[in-house]
């Protein structure tokens, strides 16, 4: 397990309240020594959750703590999803010295299932109590298999992410969460436009299940405790803790088993790039095959004709890995060689889909029987 | 089997020319007795496959004949495949006695292979020697799995259809074709207004993929032997034809084993109950939890707010059969009773927007871990 602290001034801990039936850990909380700067991303689903609708209305002023729970989204839960929110916020501003206002709440878990918020505010005391600089039990309370952390230090700033999920990736877990702490002084809106920038470029650009679920959340938290390296590197990092985080949550993708890098060059602009790469990430099909490790090419081309009504096949070239499997107007090179191709457990598919600079690398993964039995049971 | 016969004046048969390496039907005919008017609705994907490129070309001028062949979609095939249409079209007007423009062709199979074009044209000549009334051998020339075959006969006229998968729906299959004949006069403009509504409210109505293939056709010719009912039943008949096509794709799509039914109500119009409709039927969690008669509708409400990110929470209704689930903005109602509505082969998803006068339903299938095994292998 990680030995990665959270920069100076930040605790955190984990622990299991009693949402999960099976004791698992399922609270973890946040603090800071004093007030901080923050940044948040939010889903723009329209049945976005209780925990959601918070923090957005946070944004801007600063916070102290965080809380986040696993088991239960708190999501589509009505006015009571929104009761125990301020609750928590409550019970945690109380016992850490603080306004309910200061102290952001995030859950992930099954959608429509009425929060238990008595084991919550249960859980808080313990948690606060066992504070320590450690991200460790944190991660664990919000894990669906492994933990996931990232750092970056240099140039005496620092930046650490933990993060839980990807969207709709596992099963009844529908959230993509993740907790990002820099020492770097930053004010709340600098904050906001370093992450705005980096979740683009990362988060935004995995694809598991097209569906922005009900709960998908990105913190960032500042102690302001170091100079902002004025070379680019700190946004650098910001951002590299942002994908490795993503690319984690991708290659953790419970059905999927294997990395699917979907390239897309030559397009008008990057996000006319971005939708056609999340297009093919959406094919099921497509990612049925990238199971079996078949080349089947033609869905690839497929998914990118229906969503762009006007791309011209003869300027459009696909191949998989160093396989060139369609150009000029036509199949092109050995669907053998594509094949050896498509066993590895990371497949690149370039896609050029003319002469423009666009371009957009989405990450995804194939889908295989054991995720629709994943996903075929366990609400009631 | 069938013994339903095609409108006087027509013709059909199927045969074995060699594409499939099993030896079964993959060649089917229609012929008329002489030129008739047609109208079409194709693909709109940029990959259109070059039998869709040579019919769209041929709209609003009268045909004779139409040939179609299952095995080979000849879709992302460039020069060659052209040419391969054109030599079909040649062929079959050589022996029937008209102009390549009075041939409409069709194709469905694996998109990028090469039509195995002498096959198809050392088929022709049997299959016009096996002409017969029935839509038999025609439909059994192109099916999947079983025949859909669906008439109407009435008021002096009749519309008789045979259909074949659904977009996307099965392995390497990626095309829903229909062809249906009537003996209604109408001049091809107004064929092809009845033939826009009628797919508009059938074909264009179910979803399973969602993606757009390369060779979805639908085809209707008219004999123009009957009268024109003026009481609106034939345009009745005609898309009754459609729609019990469309549901036979749905209940037959391979590696799907329930009838999902998602009706939106309340929406602002029916082209935004339609939109939202899909967005449900696009999502593989939700038929994934169909397929285990898992009652997760906040898969649903998800899939709602993410297509709709203006939804309002409060003034959405979703029921599954008789089981309220979600009402003014909460939970409603008992997992159990969901879960008992869900165990049937046929599901009816009812989803209450809002208060708008915009309806539409949209018929899909669950997924299956058997369905992605299927779609896993078989290109190479």
């Amino acid at each position: 397990m990680t030995q990665t602290a959270w920069p100076d001034g930040v605790l955190s801990s984990g622990t299991s309240c009693g949402i999960k039936a099976d004791g698992a850990p399922d609270l973890g909380v946040i603090v800071a020594d004093g007030t901080v700067a923050w940044a948040g991303t939010f889903t723009k689903n329209a049945a976005a959750a209780a925990p959601v609708t918070w923090c957005r209305a946070r944004l801007g002023a600063p916070v102290r703590a965080l809380v986040v729970n696993s088991g239960n989204a708190n999501a589509c839960t009505g006015r009571d999803g929104d009761t125990a929110v301020a609750a928590i916020a409550r019970e945690t501003a109380a016992s850490v010295g603080c306004h309910a206002e200061q102290v952001l709440v995030a859950s992930t878990g099954p959608i429509g299932v009425r929060l238990p918020v008595d084991a919550v505010l249960g859980g808080i005391p313990g948690a606060l109590d066992a504070l320590d600089p450690s991200v460790e039990t944190f991660a664990r309370a919000i894990l669906t298999t492994d933990p996931k952390v990232s750092e970056r230090r240099g140039n005496g700033a620092c930046v650490v992410g933990v993060g839980k999920g990807a969207a709709m990736l596992a099963p009844n877990m529908a959230t993509m969460l993740a907790f990002v702490v820099t020492d770097v002084a930053c004010e709340a809106a600098e904050l906001q436009s370093a992450l705005d920038s980096a979740v683009s470029r990362s988060f935004d650009r995995i694809s598991v299940d097209a569906c922005e679920s009900t709960n998908d959340s990105v913190f960032l938290l500042s102690t302001g405790r170091a100079a902002r390296p004025r070379d680019g590197s700190w946004e650098h990092a910001l951002e590299g803790v942002c994908a490795d985080l993503a690319e984690q949550m991708v290659r953790d993708a419970e059905g999927g088993t294997k990395l699917l890098r979907i390239r897309v060059e030559g397009a008008r602009d990057d996000g006319t790039a971005a939708a056609l790469g999340r297009a093919v990430a959406s094919s099921v099909l497509w990612r049925s095959a990238v199971h079996g490790a078949d080349p089947n090419w033609g869905r690839v081309v497929s998914a990118l004709g229906s969503a762009d009504r006007s791309l011209d096949l003869t300027s459009l070239r696909v191949s998989i890995g160093a396989a060139a499997v369609f150009e000029n107007g036509a199949p092109a090179g050995s669907l053998d060689d594509a094949g050896n191709e498509m066993v590895d457990d990371e497949i690149l598919l370039l896609c050029v889909v003319g002469s423009g600079t666009g371009e957009a690398e989405i990450l995804s993964a194939d889908i295989s029987p054991e995720y629709v039995t994943l996903n075929a049971t366990g609400t009631s």
